[in-house]
């Protein structure tokens, strides 16, 4: 049986290496941190001293990295993937990085023989305990899009194949940079309906069933009280931070200068965003915390 | 039977006035457009020469006025409604306006032993004409509510009771802030997407199945194409004018000063709208046509 | 001799009243703050007990009042200055306020046969104390704006004629509005240029004697250190309030909506500013201490 | 005598060169523009085939280009600077090009033992036409800095020593954002003014005169007719125009986002001149041209 490569063992891509031991598939892991690879060698994994050895040992390979230098690095270093990777093999990077990076590593490894997808994630890390991921995939065509399916599946509910390289890392910058904003736009609206006497459920109530509607307010709504069970009623506590989102605006905006797409409301958000994540008192906390940085009484 | 007073028979007005009549009721009216009047008298309807002839015929009054100062000098003119107000009457604003003015008008009702509640609409001129409307009453007390509940239910289907006199504004000006600010960051999400190299609606796809959904990318979307039968598919013909959006944006900057709530994405909204609604390209166009403003190759 | 009508003995209005009595003027006055009227009676003015015995006691009354409410109370109220004005009284309001307050007060006098002229001032306490304050004069007519500036003289250096009743109030809110949004400017270009290596005063250096020159950069320069004996050189005591600016920028937003125009940079800087006028450890400082709310180690 | 190397013949490359050489200087010049360049060379230069050869002839060389991109090509390219540099030579960078950019290549220069200095350049075309450039350097040291001021004294008045190499990007960025900012700022300044009803030239007047002064009011306003003889008084032709104005802000982003120092006027007025750079009615306007986008009469 062949081993999948996995590279990055954080609070996402930890939980989807072990969905991939779950369904019996032999591991060869890298990450930086030794006490995790540790805990991996302890379930089975082989671990490898470079993401070079990977490359070696495996044709198909998983990366989970924080930022577009990380993966560039992991692919291009002395010791990275390119160095050794094996004709044919299938490289699936489920970072959220730069559009262009991705273009430009896709390219490297193109003349290598071997194929890369983008496939950034959504849905948490509760998605990626229970395997329901979706995943937008850059796949190029689609043979290699199924190729990467029946991995991706293991670690998923909901594959999504959007066409040329790159379309996976454009989707999901869309989708969080108009995320950021409406969590923003509907901190505003409840703190304003509020400050003009309305009780914060019956705002919200309104607003769901009318043209305001949407995932911030009825889903992850950021008053605390109106939603149970979602970072606002635990202090903000989990779910996706401040500086995550601040860095998935910054995508954004690379991508409007590199297009030269016009977004004034995004690039307001990614401001906002970057106030909070610099403040101790925001910075640690789930984005729904605007609400409170906008709210009168919370000094 | 008692006569109902209405007031203000415009795109709205006109449409909600017929469903009573349809139900049986007798009205007095009164608009500035004559010829709108006439029509009305042909209908079978009193005319009234001002409103304060409507106050001294009728104990039940609707008004439904495009902004604050009309609603104002429809009461307090010379020949406005207080003038002639009789113990009881019941008046029913369902003007988008501000809550300021909402609550001086109560007072000044209440002066005059009359009651009255405000009463917004969402819904559309579709809504209007179809007797499905969605009423967010400020109503004061439950009493009241039913009794204003009787009338409104022939005009709509969903009568919500949102409490104290002035909370139907603060609703209906919450939702829509949320609406404009939504509607700019999906044409800016779609536009940037675009460029990025994604189909529409593999695009929007994502979008509405993700956390970045809502009424304006899954119902109203402002790329042509995306959604059929809606104002983006008929260049941007009928639909909510950027100028009514403006209007709107300006009720909820107001109300922030008022109560000192920041709203740093509502206000770019509205200077947005605001640079729309001043240009002839765009100031009779459905405010989808924002999608327009931003997109690259329009010009 | 005639009596002069003072209203307001705040903090501007205060040194102003003085300068007149330096000049050898009688006064009669009138403020809420009984303490402070009591001074005032002490050094030989007359008291009154309500604008409206200003008015039937002097026929040239200025009024340096906080917002457009406390101007439109004291001319309307029961015991307000219009009760008992006489005609030919001069009525200067330097107050900064809503320039349609301004116009609807000028023609409420007019109907009493007097004459009503907005004149706000800048020049902060210093230039109250010095008496070398500059006037923003919207008088109507030359005449009218002689008879204004023979008084105006004893309490400012400045005294500018812009034409019709209202200018005063355009001039003084569009230039603040500017000054608003410089002091955010250069705070976000200095926090910039430092956080990229450069020295805050060769920064300075540069932008002073280059295009991005401005008076808050070269005059009142938000970094500590870089200019002496203004308030960011002592923790940001004194100097004009965060509240005040959004005060003035609150005008701003108004006259903007009023008119139509756009204003993208004023509608932000307003909001940021709100931010700061409800968060304690701002709201009582200098508006300069914005750079501290961008600064990075400030938390 | 020694050669100096020019690469980058444009509007202010080519006046610069040309001041070199009324100073008596030889040089060996290159530019992708094969027209200009042949003028060069009657004018009694040397043309080389590629930078490689410039490195190879001289030891002191002028860069002055367009953008970030084409600064590492011209070094990093197979025929670039880097391939054929000698050890010892000075290479000055005039290019407004991102910071991090002038460091990488600075890094690379000294690799092979060269220098490397940015010395970005303000004064505009008139400057570079009459040797009054400024030039706001980041030499690294002293030594370095006075043996390229030796040169550069022949083509500016104002050489300015900031300290470390890529200080004077970050000198240039932070100026030329604060004055995208402030050109807005006045334009919205000056339209909501002129809409309240004041004289342009009154309101310029109070302005300049107060604490809203600024380069954009007092010596570049954009209002045509307030001051003579600069673009906006000749339909925003020649000056400044809005595309080179949207490239120095996204400068000033990319800067913003890799110090994380936060930016929200800076990156709004990105999003403005992004939307003008992209209308054929503006793009190829002088900056200033933003007062008739805002304007009410325009359209």
């Amino acid at each position: 049986m062949s081993v999948i490569g996995f590279i990055g063992l954080g609070n996402m891509g930890g939980h989807m290496a072990r969905n991939l031991l779950k369904n019996g598939k032999k591991l060869i892991v890298y990450d930086v941190n030794k006490t995790v690879t540790e805990q991996f060698r302890a379930e089975g994994c082989e671990v490898a001293q470079h993401p070079a050895d990977i490359a070696a040992a495996s044709k198909e390979i998983i990366t989970v990295l924080p930022s577009s230098p990380h993966v560039k690095q992991v692919y291009t270093n002395d010791n990275g993937l390119l160095k050794t990777i094996q004709p044919g093999t299938l490289c699936m990077d489920s970072s959220t990085i730069d559009q262009i990076v991705s273009l430009e590593v896709a390219q490297l490894a193109q003349k290598k023989k071997a194929e890369y997808i983008d496939a950034p994630i959504s849905g948490g890390v509760t998605g990626a305990q229970n395997a329901t991921l979706t995943f937008m995939v850059g796949a190029g065509n689609d043979r290699t899009f199924e190729r990467a399916k029946a991995i991706l599946d293991l670690m998923g509910k909901n594959i999504v194949n959007l066409g040329a390289v790159g379309n996976g890392q454009a989707a999901k910058i869309c989708n969080n940079m108009l995320l950021g904003i409406q969590m923003i736009a509907v901190s505003e609206a409840m703190n304003l309906g509020i400050n003009m006497g309305l009780d914060a459920k019956a705002l919200a109530g309104i607003i769901n069933t009318s043209s305001g509607r949407c995932w911030s307010s009825d889903t992850y709504n950021p008053v605390p009280g109106v939603i149970e069970g979602i970072p606002s009623g635990k202090g903000y506590a989990g779910g996706f931070g401040t500086s995550l989102m601040a860095k998935d605006l910054s995508l954004a905006q690379n991508a409007s200068t590199n297009t030269q797409a016009p977004t004034p409301l995004g690039s307001l958000a990614h401001q906002i965003y970057r106030i909070l994540a610099r403040d101790p008192h925001y910075q640690a906390k789930d984005f729904g915390v605007v609400y409170q940085f906008l709210k009168k009484s919370n000094f």
